[in-house]
């Protein structure tokens, strides 16, 4: 069975990686002639409209996306000529920060107060309504904290309006959140529906840093994030895996965004659940029963920012999965993870305790916080 | 970095699997055009012997191998050009089964009864010493059982004769073991060595059923199976993952024979262990530290032998792990494999229970033996 990727970044990547066990074979659709997925597949070097690229998908058994801006229209054609998951109605449902944010409202899905801001006048408005501080962002194309700008005091408007002005974008209420968390739920076309324990996040400067899962003292909360991704993947029939970023707030769950997709915050599962986000999405995909999503002890992933750090300081700690997406290193860029996981007489402190003065300081400085902040 | 393998089958497979995640990239030599490792890495279609194969090879920045049965000379002169884990030395001393015995015998390494064999009248001498029942063997090419046949009376003598009289052979006493089991040993460089906890193995028709680790009840023979396989691997001044297979009788361990390279045995550590025999090969033959061999909980390794068998009814069982090599079926052929690994509140004993309704007879015979035997 062959299986088309739209996108060949790192989740393709990991995808193939998960997918060749499986039997598949794997055809990449990607607009860079370096795509990293092409490690593990034919990579076809196309943009997404490309008769070429079409042709190569379509003649695949499935196809799926590895990025959720792929345009809408393109899915929608392939899907005429062959499977398609996620659909690209449930694409464009996460293409949009309006539209995802008031089909939330409307699956009595909590969110943050937000409004609609087109111009400066509709801008001074919201921010009456809503209050500082608050966050706007473009509607369309952010990723990893870009097309962002967080509004502390009045003196944050201007620069901010420069900056994205040109774009149509959304005012967010900033949430005085306890902790980040996200769930990832995998859907399968029958129906079945399985949820992984939470992941508690830390970003900074809008990037993913940490995840540590199962989240820690989220008993409570597990239930009700399944809810509420139950709720959108049926509202979607959603098929394949999809990820639920939250705000845990006093013992409360407020939505922020949803990737149709497998998700940064799930990565742990490929060591740390007994099947991972990947191969339970290409599973969902291609028809086949979901995996167990249950952990398997306790993991932290880590993400490498920028350039990866120096290997063989890193593989000699003991617990580390080690992840390099063989991409060429830019600031800001996400070129790899590791992932400690438990084994048997090693418990995630004592190996996350191990890792800390192997790290840079800023990455070291973010895990010891979230040790303390977690014990 | 460039690794080359010399062979693409399964075992090449899985080392390109597991070192994709590593930053490595794979250059692989095999005579045949569709060799399963193909899917991850440049696959050249050559004989070990032929230039551009060696061209290819002395390219990359280490070799290694994915099959003991690679010429000799063809390391040697790769090792002049480029680093080549193990040493051309090392896999010798496994090609010819007499010479293997004798070193295990310098070592201290205790095996059974073997004689050499070149005639009829050496035959029916070391018969006379080491007694029925006893295997004939091959000295050199044997896997899986091949180039092999047991005498268990004195009318198996000439049929043994007229299918093995052409080879050069090596008559081996039949040990009435307990249970068979196998160590797998990593060892760097530097000398730093690592042994995973002892597989226990399970063979029908000379071919790998069955493994369990760690092996049940085996505390005591742990130590024993790793002071073996540290004297043989030092003795090699071996790097990179070596397997000892041995027999457990009467408290006591035989060795059998060794393989110079990963290991069927030692495919549970995939899924079953902190990191893999696969990513610590790698890790051995780049010069990079050792990776923890030890297991998470309790794995079941089970091969598909001839066909791959219904996915969608596996893939149902919790806890599996699927591993399709991506070969043509064809009967004894191994063609994958599936590990059953513990997960939160799911015991092996349970996964066990579970999978095996769901497993053809024979297979299912094999397992509830090996279950009620363990237990």
């Amino acid at each position: 069975m062959n299986v088309g990727i739209l996108g060949g970044g790192q989740l393709a990547r990991m995808l193939a990686g998960a997918g060749i066990p499986l039997g598949l074979n794997f055809t990449i659709v990607d607009p860079k002639a370096d795509a990293c997925a092409g490690a593990l597949g034919r990579l076809v070097t196309a943009d997404w409209e490309d008769d070429a690229a079409i042709e190569a998908l379509a003649g695949c058994d499935r196809v799926t996306c590895d990025f959720e801006n792929v345009p809408a229209a393109v899915l929608e054609a392939l899907g005429q000529r062959t499977t398609v998951h996620p659909a690209a109605r449930a694409l464009a449902a996460g293409q949009d920060r309006l539209v995802e944010k008031r089909m939330f409202e409307s699956l009595d899905i909590p969110v943050p107060p937000f409004a609609p801001v087109s111009s400066r006048p509709e801008l001074l408005e919201a921010l009456e309504r809503i209050g500082y501080p608050a966050v706007l962002k473009t509607r369309r194309m952010g990723y990893d904290g870009k097309g962002q700008a967080v509004l502390r005091t009045v003196e944050d408007l201007e620069p901010a309006w420069q900056a994205l002005g040109d774009h149509d974008l959304i005012l967010e209420g900033f949430v005085p959140f306890d902790f980040e968390c996200a769930i990832t739920v995998v859907r399968s076309a029958t129906g079945a529906l399985s949820c992984y324990p939470l992941s508690r996040t830390v970003h900074q400067d809008g990037i993913l840093r940490l995840a540590m899962a199962p989240a820690p003292g989220t008993d409570k909360l597990q239930a009700r994030a399944e809810r509420l991704g139950r709720t959108l993947a049926e509202h979607l029939d959603y098929v394949g895996c999809l990820t639920l970023e939250l705000f845990a707030a006093d013992g409360r769950l407020l939505a922020n965004e949803f990737a149709p997709r497998v998700h940064n915050s799930a990565h742990w599962t490929i060591e740390g659940a007994q099947v991972s986000q990947f191969e339970n999405h290409l599973r969902a995909v291609c028809g086949w029963p979901l995996g167990e999503t249950a952990a398997r002890g306790r993991s932290l992933m880590i993400n490498w920012i920028g350039r990866m750090p120096e290997r063989e300081r890193l593989l000699a700690c003991r617990g580390l999965h080690w992840h390099d997406y063989g991409k060429q290193a830019r600031p800001g860029r996400k070129v790899g993870h590791a992932t400690l996981t438990e084994a048997d007489g090693q418990s995630l402190d004592t190996l996350m305790a191990e890792l800390v003065p192997r790290l840079d300081d800023q990455s070291a400085s973010l895990l010891t916080g979230l040790m303390n902040d977690s014990a």
